[in-house]
């Protein structure tokens, strides 16, 4: 009887697990082939975005943007890439300070380093931005921009995400990779302009995104030419050039894209601006917001949250006509497999 | 006898005009389809820039370059485009200070706009960086990025220079073209890093050069952004962001393309740190300095001009083995027919 029971048991689970990868191995075969955007549901905002690009890329059609026109603007955090429990490069600061700790002695007793080597994270929040700030400098400059690029890269291939256990670059959007190649098949230039470093995202968006590293525009620090052993190098300096946020995200895309983006997608009031500065050009365009609402398969946060906060963006969107993805209504997976 | 001479003389010059078009034709069609820098002589400089496209291309090769990590950088006045008798930004703040002298009649007593309504360049000069930096806020700020960019065109569109009665934009160089056609068919991505006002350059770059506005990197002054009759604009401000010159274009080249370029052109110890950025580099690299040789077809200049001055690119081209390009004898032609 028990011997039955297990049997029965073990075969109703195999029969599910077939269920299961049948279903799985339909999806990543057959629609993926038939459809660019698979991992999102068939629900309004795909449709929305298909019924978009159809328009702006049909010649015959009153909305048609030519080719060298066709430009898209991405944010970063919370928009490709995860965002909690805070901001990946600050965890990367994190660890550098850990790492750094022997060489700088003095950190034992000042905040708000001292917080993060005892793990204090309320010391460390009560040092503000300019804590911030500090640390940020402290980890960020002193090398070379080569060598900053091989510290960005050699974090990425150790540091674990403290919840799921992933590479941090692994925990990019699958839906928003899969964006992103559809754009590019339909001949959009497909750009990042993110508040977070721009040399922090360089080393890697080419393989990961797809987007080299001419096409991210971040915040950085003042660089210094210098030569070195007949070697022409950067010092990277212990001084912010600029923050690529709010109403600095539109200069920044005049400054380094020169044109306004025909889509433009963020997830924060931090995007406000750039999407105000893409739709609010002459002819169509597309405003997207990424909305937080999958508690079960990522997070879920908008209003009060000291990452990724939403709120105008929210209120305002439907007077904007921005397009608000729900993340556990419209995308059928989160992360790439 | 006079209508035989007549006669002989019509039919020598007809013989005459056939064997030179039977020429031209067969330059510009066998030539040119086999030959894509066919507006260079079979000088040295061709043949060193081909033997460094093969080696970077070839997939087989030592030196061999990612089609990623292809960047090529040129400067622009000089390089690209000719910048005698000044600067031809210069020329348009002068156009513009001129038909803006209505509007500002305190222009007619205040140096150095005084002396730019009388032609006195003397006191233009007499003002010096100074004098330059003002006349060139009071021209390029105050309006949105938008106006300013129509601004650009309609002058492009009706000044003509002094003396070559041409457009500015069609004193660009024909051999450069050629090049940058051809880096392009062999996957480099094209950039311009110049001294110049990138948002000078941006309206007309793609249509004469084939370089899109985000492939430009130059000066600029402040913007910010506003929101007017519920569009969002940016605004010029009176206040200069950044100046790319000498040492900073290696920092502006990794701020806006992020990689060390894998060639590098320029024609000025402006862009001497460029090329020592670019070759002192890992790999295989190649500097170039266009040298203006030609009193007869443009202007013959280096070590004592005020525009493109070049003195230690010319002295030093040598132990850096950078390729210094003679337009008298390497260019067959100048500017495009």
């Amino acid at each position: 009887m028990k011997t039955t029971r297990k049997l029965l048991l073990s075969l109703t689970g195999a029969i599910l697990v077939m269920l299961v990868a049948g279903c799985a191995s339909q999806q990543y075969t057959a629609e993926s082939v038939a459809d660019p955007l698979a991992s999102w549901t068939d629900g309004g905002a795909k449709q929305r975005i298909i019924t978009f690009v159809n328009a702006v890329t049909d010649s015959s059609s009153p909305d048609f943007v030519a080719v060298s026109k066709r430009i898209a603007t991405f944010d970063n955090d919370g928009t490709l890439w995860a965002e909690k429990p805070t901001y990946f490069q600050l965890l990367f600061i994190i660890d550098r300070i850990k790492s750094m700790a022997a060489d700088n002695p003095e950190w034992k007793t000042t905040q708000p380093f001292q917080g993060v080597l005892e793990n204090d994270m309320a010391a460390v929040k009560a040092a503000g931005e300019h804590g911030l700030v500090e640390m940020l400098l402290a980890t960020h400059a002193g090398m070379t921009t080569d060598e900053f690029a091989e510290i960005v890269n050699d974090w990425l291939a150790t540091a674990r995400h403290p919840s799921t256990g992933k590479a941090y670059n692994q925990m990019v959007y699958q839906p928003m990779l899969e964006l992103l190649d559809y754009l590019r098949a339909n001949d959009f230039k497909v750009f990042i302009v993110s508040g977070g470093g721009v040399e922090f995202m360089r080393p890697w968006t080419e393989a990961v995104y797809g987007i080299p590293p001419d096409q991210v525009v971040g915040s950085s620090v003042e660089t210094k030419f210098e030569i070195r052993a007949g070697k022409a190098v950067l010092m990277r300096q212990p001084k912010i050039h600029f923050i690529d946020d709010k109403a600095t995200k539109p200069v920044a895309i005049n400054r380094f894209i020169g044109q306004r983006p025909v889509i433009a997608v963020g997830n924060s009031d931090g995007d406000f601006e750039m999407l105000q500065w893409s739709t609010t050009g002459s002819g169509k365009r597309l405003g997207i917001m990424i909305h937080h609402t999958d508690s079960v398969r990522e997070w879920a946060y908008d209003r009060n949250s000291s990452e990724g906060r939403l709120v105008r963006g929210l209120d305002e969107a439907s007077e904007n006509n921005w397009l608000i993805v729900d993340m556990a209504e419209d995308w059928r997976v989160i992360y790439p497999n």
